[in-house]
């Protein structure tokens, strides 16, 4: 066993963190958003949706959006796309790719995209088709990977017979995604190990909310059996628009200094993902749920007491 | 690597939770709290302390609670105490053990308890000789094992010394602290690691705060080299009396769904601990950390599912 060399944090708070949010974020703090945290060094950002903003206003403003951060080389700026339609406006908006969403639950997925499961996968099959050639990249997420708040226990054989699903059909960048935090240390470990040997050659990332208190929890189970890409939201930003009683996803701050503490390279700066989401929990006058936003990391805890001995 | 087969958690919210509340805690609703973890079978509870009652006046009725609790069979009821005359009282109030604490730097010890670390080494061979032939249990603590928020980093080798000096006194039960949350996985692995085996005999446990998320994920790092027994408190209470921005402890419904996740026994009913944390909520008027007391665990959702299904 050996912990990962560097781990990729993937921003989601732009998208995961800012859809939940009745209040609508102005399209100019969006703007900044995205282009702090890459400034920070996040080298990959969920930026937008492309979804009706009838179903989420929010995200209204996702072609204003992509049209107007300030794109940093190197960082990819993808963008959640539901079906066709949406892919054309990511196209559109210059989106370096999008992430497609399918639910291991027909309950749950029909209250997402309103398609069976079945329908979803065709969606997807079009949507590869539609972008041969076109320089975007492709990402597929497996929502609701460990457990369903309608259906319940979702078994790994689900999780693994998507898996191959989606990547028969050519893709080869795969987010498995505890979408309400049902998923545990064990089963993260198992599914994952059987992912990882399944299908070598794929890009495996994790989506983990923190629901019951075990999005860290569940990302070391993770990097420990070799997976080194996590989505994680500024301020740990996010919910569930489906399910009530969701929380957020991983902090990305508390994941930085997790891995930093472990002398894990993420080429985040901490202090700058502290300012921005400062900035965000200012504007929606309320605590977010970072612990480290709150307490600081022992690094800067240190550097005070090393400059107040000076 | 194998997992523990069961996890003993030791619930500390009467004494380390309770203590940092500015509002007197009814003794009567202290009482019930400490009645109603030991019925929802935690085994170990830190029911009060026996300190000055100038210094902590919350924890002034230590005499009374002991005295009106309803001891179960096979609970160990325990209470910090910080020198001779706590000591005296715990004995007259019938504790069935003493924790004594002293701290890895000179700055927190002080601040602490008013002493050298020394001094307190020699208060506890002190406690030692005077409880000799008495039916109490003695367990040492080594606060701040994993850094000082005044001092900063705290060396493996100077935990180890001190656990050293404890047992070479005689004591063979200790509690490990990281007291304000400074520690990450790969320090408690190592540390851990080490103590288990220059130790061997030696009952260690575990008091982990989470100032920085990392409470479960130090927790599990500890479960993972043989460690099985942590202090917890319910609803996540408490936090730090000499450094304002410390965070509360792991909180007991938090690390018992954890572990019945793992599949790891603790003899804990969440449902219970949720109930009596509930009650301290309402009481404390705020909401506390614990993120199951929240969400429910996945055991709770689905047996919801199974039910409305039916």
């Amino acid at each position: 066993m050996t912990w990962p060399d560097r781990v990729t944090i993937v921003e989601v708070g732009p998208r995961d963190g800012f859809q939940v949010e009745l209040e609508f974020i102005p399209t100019e703090l969006k703007i900044d958003v995205v282009d702090a945290v890459a400034r920070a060094g996040v080298s990959k950002i969920e930026t937008s949706s492309f979804v009706s903003p009838r179903a989420v206003p929010q995200m209204a403003d996702a072609t204003e959006v992509f049209a107007s951060i300030h794109r940093r080389p190197g960082t990819r700026y993808t963008a959640l796309v539901p079906n066709l339609k949406g892919v054309e406006l990511a196209l559109g908006a210059g989106a370096d790719g999008v992430r497609l969403v399918v639910t291991t639950t027909e309950t749950y997925n029909r209250k997402n995209v309103g398609m069976t499961v079945d329908e979803s996968f065709e969606v997807c099959r079009q949507i590869l088709r539609r972008v041969e050639g076109e320089s975007i990249a492709v990402e597929a997420v497996i929502a609701l990977a460990f457990g369903c708040p309608f259906e319940g226990p979702v078994s790994e054989d689900r999780v693994a017979e998507m898996a191959h699903r989606f990547t028969d059909m050519g893709i080869d960048e795969l987010s498995i995604a505890d979408s309400v935090g049902l998923g545990n240390p064990t089963m993260i470990s198992s599914t994952m190990t059987r992912l990882l040997s399944e299908l070598p050659g794929i890009a495996f990332s994790m989506h983990l909310h923190d629901t019951r208190g075990l999005g860290l929890v569940n990302a070391v189970a993770a990097m420990r059996v070799g997976i080194d890409t996590f989505d994680a939201s500024i301020g740990g930003l996010g919910g569930c628009p489906v399910f009530p009683n969701g929380a957020g996803n991983i902090a990305t701050e508390d994941l930085a200094n997790l891995c930093e503490e472990m002398g894990i390279d993420t080429g985040v700066d901490i202090a700058a993902i502290q300012a921005v989401s400062t900035r965000m929990q200012d504007f929606l006058d309320r605590k977010l749920p970072s612990r480290v936003l709150l307490a600081g990391t022992p690094g800067q805890l240190y550097a005070k007491i090393r400059k107040e001995a000076e």
